[in-house]
């Protein structure tokens, strides 16, 4: 996975010529791309939030809207406060856009070979600019240890869609995040894990992630919080 | 609790006559005021986060210093990144002081009446800038949640004095960041508690915060976080 973080530079684009694939591809070759999000990806990260409510079975917990999520994301420079970050896809290599260019971010990009082609049926719900296509996003902010006397990162979400699953994308995303906590000089990245995912814990161990269990989240929140504020 | 919050505002001050005290108190009448800490707590902070490590017996992951401290702490406006709260005890009315009024947030001060004096032999160690005590801190941060697309608090320290604790001052801290949390429109307030202080469970749970029983935290730090960021 270290690969995802360090991989090679974008190809130069040639996008009136034929493209030069890497040596190893085969048909079923493909280009990703991790980069920033900003307020005009709030309709992709409100469709995949919902997607995440859903595949949680907490839709009942779920409201979110375009508007909420634009008034509240994207005010503050990316790692200084809530930052997400967006996983694209793309059969042709990513151009060298200055768009996503960030003095704080230069996106990831990595070429990538598949066994068997991506069957995406909500492709064009999730074309994004450029028209590559939007795989996942994981959603993170400053979190901190007073021990350490050093910032970290908190996960507070990490999804990939279900076309693009068990093709190592979440472990990309993962990735993208500790890199920039490393980049950063952060002491932690942390997030949660249910008790009862077995498979995501061994995978989360294997990467040398401790998986605390003594420790329980308290939670206030709705009248609980709005009785015990006032 | 929420008296705390919500508490009557501080009497004038009057250093050179008689100090008028609160119809009900007793002669052990004191005031707690809670109010955002700057740089120039920092050795207080500091001393009072070692005080934790020994409490929580975790000297060994302990490796603040005032510097370090003083360096990632203060750098951004109160409650848009890690915000700290003082505790602090008088024995006369807190002043009406505006080297500690901030735009954001106006100190929360009350009386209290307590059975016994407090014997507090750090009381000089701990001498705050006007001659009062600090007693206790709470560090916390904003955290978010997409579901509700709404930010929250995460409080990742709240500690309170050996000498000053079972007075219900821990409780005021938590309530002030509650506080806090309503009056900005935040959706959660949330920490960590471990699962064998059953004593700290209850507390929580009959203050109406839930409990989740199924989520653990997982932490990557150290070298394993040096590896995989890389």
């Amino acid at each position: 996975m270290a690969a995802a973080a360090a991989g090679p530079p974008p190809p130069t684009p040639t996008p009136d010529s034929a493209i030069t694939l890497p040596e190893n591809s085969t048909r079923h070759s493909m280009f990703v791309r991790i980069r920033l999000a900003g307020k005009s990806d709030v309709p992709h990260i409100h469709k995949l939030i919902h997607q995440m409510a859903v595949f949680e079975r907490l839709t009942h917990l779920f409201s979110a809207t375009e508007t909420s999520l634009s008034t509240t994301l994207f005010n503050s420079p990316p790692f200084q406060s809530f930052t997400v970050f967006i996983l694209e896809l793309s059969q042709l290599p990513f151009p060298l856009d200055h768009h996503y260019s960030n003095p704080n971010y230069t996106p990831i990009t990595q070429s990538i070979n598949l066994d068997v082609p991506i069957d995406d049926p909500d492709r064009e719900i999730f074309r994004s600019d450029g028209g590559f296509v939007v795989a996942g996003f994981v959603l993170f902010f400053p979190n901190y240890s007073s021990f350490l006397a050093k910032p970290g990162f908190y996960i507070e979400d990490i999804f990939v869609r279900e076309s693009y699953r068990r093709k190592g994308f979440g472990k990309m995303l993962l990735s993208a995040v500790a890199a920039q906590a490393v980049k950063m000089g952060h002491g932690r990245v942390e997030w949660c894990v249910l008790d009862w995912n077995v498979n995501a814990i061994k995978f989360y161990q294997e990467m040398g992630a401790d998986v605390m269990q003594e420790w329980r989240i308290c939670r206030l929140t709705g009248e609980a919080l709005q009785a015990f504020g006032n």
